[in-house]
């Protein structure tokens, strides 16, 4: 039997058919109505109409960034979308006439990465995606973590400096604002800006638009401020995970998001680091660190997965 | 069907027979033999044998501080007891003939907490132990979070500031640090040493013996120093479930341990800084914040019910 | 008898005649040729054979962004205009055939300032000029103080957090990077991006070109980011005299810098801030905290006099 | 011409007859009436009497810990005898006969220094004495800076850590909570406290009564707690000294005060610190840092001395 999995970004909604093994069997892109988030429910609708054409579909999964209620139906709050108390799950079964399960993004990707990528046969596993912020997924025992409310694995928005960097999130020094895709700009903007002799081969490849593609490239051509951005992203990273292990001793971390493409530049320095700040260590097991597997269509097949186990 | 639940403390070792229903029927103590650890499982048996005469036993929980394997077997590391890959369980069975479950002491006390405490009918429960030092227990949908290897909710060592005050555990800036029976004392004693006229009420009442006892009479009495040192206890315990929350999203808080007996001087205050602290305030339900309710016997309870549900 | 006093800023070099008095007698403007600093000296030359032309002038001071030798004749180093080892004074004095003494700029309004404005008649001057970055100078007992080798009064480079934000001389945490015009607007720039709700005035005048300018006049209109910008200057400023005072115990602060002219969005604070930050506070007079009365003329005013009193 | 030099301690009252070359002649001591503060200027009284007997004494010159005015007559402030707004000056010359100079007792001893010790031929003195707390002294071009109200160099009150250790002065973060004595028992305490396996040698020494001597001893041994306590103290003297040198461009510092006995343990690494923090740092000479080289006479001499040239 197969499901349709959507996951709708900042810029582009992705859906695939996906079936019992997670294969995608076809799959499709629609521009995101960023302006105009009541037109989502649409665009949603629209896409997963071409998809089913002539298919059998059991039920249609949906990710979204923000976070969605415990009944999996209502975005309460979307800080990139503009949504409040949307209603996503009834907007989009009233269009379609299929059974649709809403779900957060990264909630989506680490179910995903569990049942069909880096996570098989893991038991406790905690996903952590570094995208422009850090968003968190946690399965134990083959089920998705939740919490009460729906509003569980915020890994992002931990406090890792007291009054440190303001977090969209309104709060001061949250993780992300250190080991996202962001904090790497920012970083890397600074010290080019501070001092400009330590960034010239970035200053060449970027001008003054330096984004997160210049600074990865930068890095890997030994530019030092690209390579001073990259490292502080790592021991933010492995020092986030350190404190999760404290809390959730993870047989199994998976890193995904945007920014683990440039694993090259930051993976093995983050383990380090992970290895020397845990609690305990020398007497207790190191949780493996992996890769996503899936990519960016994790989304897509771990929402496509959890419409079918709904 | 009766079984026996042990607590192991710093001092004194607690036991109880416990019934279906949480009610300890009979109790006894016994001074933990603490520069001896290799006494400890004998003390065990002992108190064991006393509470066991005349009675079906089903099987015995033991709760120890340290960490404790998956197995519920053996305590890899306990700081108190000098205990290194302590094989408690096949000790105290050797010598009692009962079937044995060794557990972290604060998740015997969450679970008891959970099961016939201020955590009945909650899906989702965050224990924090407040003593000399921080301890947790995790329990979600009525069963016990223990992590892949068993040292999940360790919730004293997450590091809430980067480079800050050296722990027990060899890291920096663990929140135990800062919002413990511990921290409590030393910032008492560095308010009393620096600035004394606003100790004066302590050091009427405690010379220069300054404990957490003193410290909680003082600021009851109105003492300036006292008072400063439980609020920034209540702030640092409001912040950590605020990152808490973020990561697990409970229905619940419970707030246990000595400290807790000091309530009126923090808990109120603690909610607060929660309140306000949370990510995504405003968009989510509150957790309920309450006080343990079984005072000293909850690690009995607790381990007694988790033997009984081995 | 006549001076001339010359002030070489990043965009331009402004010239004065000036006369025992400290007023101003004629003065001059030219574009800082900033790409090609060899041609600084024949810019100063070129303005200087302008006002003199027909006057009899006794000798000319130059005031410098930099590191000023202790001879007053090179600039060692100077962030702006890529300047290293460069022997002004002799280039000058080779175009000019007059008596030249080269002074740090901020130096120079200190004394400017001293003399004829805001510190006149007082004995320990601290003056503080808020522009990108932060400069100081030094007079006391109506003597310039200049250090060992000249380079006294880097004001903007205590530390003040530490391992905080980059600064532009390499370390980590200088008191510019919290309290001078580039942090305003990195500040504001930084809460306009994570909660433009709080940003909308500045938005709606800024577009996203925000600079002081505009954070300024959004600040005067009421928007809260601008204003919260404002208001962590102001802290930062006042903990800042504050350290100062426990080392200099000046009489009298000097605030000038182009922020100087929005004082009235964090002068009032500062003073607070000073005042509750101050070291021995209520067993102290406090100093004077005033603002800069010579405005941009007090560079030309304080390196024409300095040459006057060579 | 001899004078006779006195310094206030907080257990004992040092004094010496000085002759023009700052040379003690004879010299004698008397505990601190510490508990009433009213009967130290009769122990000075007395002493000085005993020292006067059959000579000429031209002056005295007393040094005393605490904020004194700027006629050097009255201690506004001293936390240590709890004298507030004491005539200090006044009563003694009352009980002798003499005139009387009461001075700072660290501006006393950097004036001994640079007179007659390792300052000699310096410009620009900053002297930093390391005891239980920090005081300073600053002399520049052969004169004591006093600061407009007497209550400069005080150097212990910088704030070093926003939000940091309480300081008896009533701040938070205080140059003196992290390089002082008192900073380098409290260091190794919590290291022995919260990992004893570190503080072997020192728990040997020193049972539950850790203070400063047995640090010392136990670092030369080799142990690893009190060498990481002398470490810190060396990171934060030299970091404090960059400070002072962005600010006052000296051409040397001494370091004096009891803590200085054991240089052998953190001076070279505090002047790595130095040296690595310096702004500017490549683009200017590095100050001679110096150990004080009159002990604990350099108070007696420099007060003798301040009085020989009031």
């Amino acid at each position: 039997m197969l499901t349709i999995g959507v996951d709708i970004g900042g810029t582009k909604v992705a859906a695939g058919v996906v079936d019992e093994d997670g294969e995608i069997v076809e799959h499709a892109l629609r521009p995101t109505p960023a302006d105009q988030p009541d037109l989502v429910a649409e665009t949603v609708a629209d896409v997963v109409g071409e998809l089913a054409g002539g298919r059998e579909i059991e039920a249609v999964g949906v990710g979204a960034a923000g976070f969605v209620d415990e009944t999996r139906s209502i975005v309460r709050f979307a800080p990139n979308l503009a949504w409040r108390e949307e209603p996503l799950q009834k907007k989009i079964t009233g269009l379609i006439g299929l059974p649709v399960v809403v779900e957060n993004d990264a909630n989506a990707m680490a179910w995903g990465e569990t049942r069909f990528g880096a996570g098989r046969g893991q038991t406790h596993v905690v996903c952590i995606t570094v995208g422009t912020g850090i968003g968190g997924g946690l399965v134990f025992d083959g089920k998705l973590y939740r919490g009460r409310w729906g509003m569980g694995a915020e890994l992002g928005h931990i406090q890792v400096v007291p009054e440190g960097r303001l977090c969209g999130c309104g709060n001061l020094g949250c993780w992300e604002q250190y080991a996202s895709g962001n904090a790497l700009v920012a970083d890397a903007r600074e010290i080019a800006r501070q001092q400009p002799e330590r960034a010239r081969i970035l200053a060449e490849l970027a001008g003054d638009k330096i984004e997160g593609e210049e600074i990865t490239e930068a890095a890997r051509k030994g530019d030092d401020a690209s390579l001073a951005a990259f490292a502080s992203l790592a021991d933010w990273l492995g020092q986030g995970m350190a404190d999760l292990a404290a809390i959730l001793d993870p047989s199994c971390f998976i890193i995904g998001g945007g920014v683990s493409r440039a694993a090259d530049l930051f993976f093995d320095r983050a383990k380090e680091t992970f290895a020397r700040q845990l609690t305990g260590r020398g007497h207790r097991p190191l949780a493996d660190i992996r890769l996503a597997e899936l990519g960016a269509s994790a989304g897509v097949v771990g929402a496509a997965d959890l419409a079918r186990q709904r």
